[in-house]
């Protein structure tokens, strides 16, 4: 999978990238690895190129957030209807979706009539030969296009909306790419030890453990040495993942005890 | 400048992006503006690769985040190397720096002697004709080269010793890159207004104001429609830009009360 978030926001540094954070999380539980992650602007040429680039790689899955509002800097779909060399056209389906939505907000008295302006069309103005994604909770629908053996999914950038749209539509999708393959992860803490003397006792723990992935991170202060240690691995069976990660916590606390460190360890996923 | 961040962590969404987030903000402040952030694995082959890629687009600065430190999955330098086909070599002026922190740490009695293990000089080992920026406050140096126009500065992952080594050698470099130019920006909210009423009012303030950029953030639940709405304009002088910014202000308000909505500004940078 690669990521691709739309939005000046995120480049002026308004706005945490937590919608990249989340679909990173939420694949890697499902089995599903982020090869990539892009940002880049509110620019049709932009997007295009950055698409184009995307689908040569031939991830499996390329998810997009932001830009299918409908303001004039909502952008995204444009930029992906000139990387395919396909029309934007309106939807039929989508324009169902997008008027149905403006009925209950008529209904609830937030808006007058229901007029689709120009504006509201806009978001049921998807690139041909793609499909919507309902939208549970706001307005703009995802879109679905499939470019070879690629899946390339446009969501919006309202968190809840991306979030929504995803669990309902996107999941169903990457369980069945993944099968039964699930990611485990925990991490081990270690005090009094320097991170450069972790190294060798990591590299010799990974070898003789080569399906778990070990990665140190520095947490503490210069003063105050704390490091946490990230242990991580695929499996069909919990139990499988379970015992691995476990024969390496005991393996790499006992060297990191040796040179004088303390261990502890922590939250399992 | 274009952004690039090395880490797994944050490709399986262990860890949030704010160092991207830090980056840019804090260039935006300067004058600086980000094109284009990109996270990667710690994969010596893809970071060569997208080294190459951010390369081609030629901007003035690349800054990289991450894969300096002394472990196996540190391997930042070693794909900056590859990319710019130049050799990796000891270099003395960073070997003298990471010693200089060992014997610190060795007096402090967190170590027992300065022993300078394979992995301490990895630390040390940088691309050819490259120099070492000081880390103030932790051990592995940043790293400076420059190819044709452009500035490739490679920073630590530890968000302490990044915006450290950033602030002390890459600021006055961005400076002297932006020369006066200054980026000012405000936010208003807008409540009772839907974001598909409000796009067309934004689209007449930007044709009347065309140094200001707008964008709207839906922030509300379906409910409720609250909107964030942010200006922003780069200029030499902050009266220009408040100027600009106040003008568009006024007249958005005054838009947006016509429709009904409501209008509260806030906060200027």
């Amino acid at each position: 999978m690669e990521i691709v978030c739309v939005g000046n926001e995120l480049l002026i540094g308004k706005i945490l990238n937590t919608n990249a954070h989340w679909l990173a999380r939420r694949s890697t539980s499902l089995g599903i690895f982020v090869k990539r992650v892009t940002i880049i602007p509110d620019d049709v040429e932009e997007i295009a190129r950055c698409i184009r680039e995307v689908l040569e790689r031939k991830p499996r899955f390329i998810i997009t957030t932001g830009g299918l509002g409908p303001t004039f800097d909502d952008k995204t779909l444009e930029g992906i209807a000139k990387a395919l060399k396909r029309k934007l056209e309106v939807n039929q389906t989508a324009l169902k979706m997008v008027k149905e939505k403006y009925e209950t907000y008529a209904k609830a008295g937030k808006i007058d009539k229901v007029e689709l302006t120009p504006y509201r069309v806009k978001m049921a103005t998807l690139p041909e030969k793609t499909e919507p994604l309902p939208n549970p909770i706001g307005t703009a629908p995802g879109v679905l296009a499939k470019i070879g053996r690629t899946f390339l999914i446009a969501l919006p950038g309202v968190p809840s909306e991306m979030e929504a749209i995803f669990e309902e539509s996107v999941v169903p999708m990457l369980k069945k790419e993944a099968g039964d393959i699930t990611f485990f992860e925990i991490s081990m803490y270690a005090d009094a030890i320097m991170e450069s003397t972790l190294a060798p006792l990591i590299d010799q723990t990974m070898r003789d453990n080569p399906y778990v992935y070990i990665k140190s991170h520095p947490r503490g202060e210069e003063e105050k040495p704390h490091i946490e240690i990230h242990l991580s691995t695929t499996a069909k069976e919990p139990k499988t993942a379970q015992d691995r990660l476990e024969k390496v916590i005991v393996q790499l606390s006992a060297l990191i005890e040796q040179t004088g460190g303390k261990v502890r360890p922590k939250k399992m996923r």
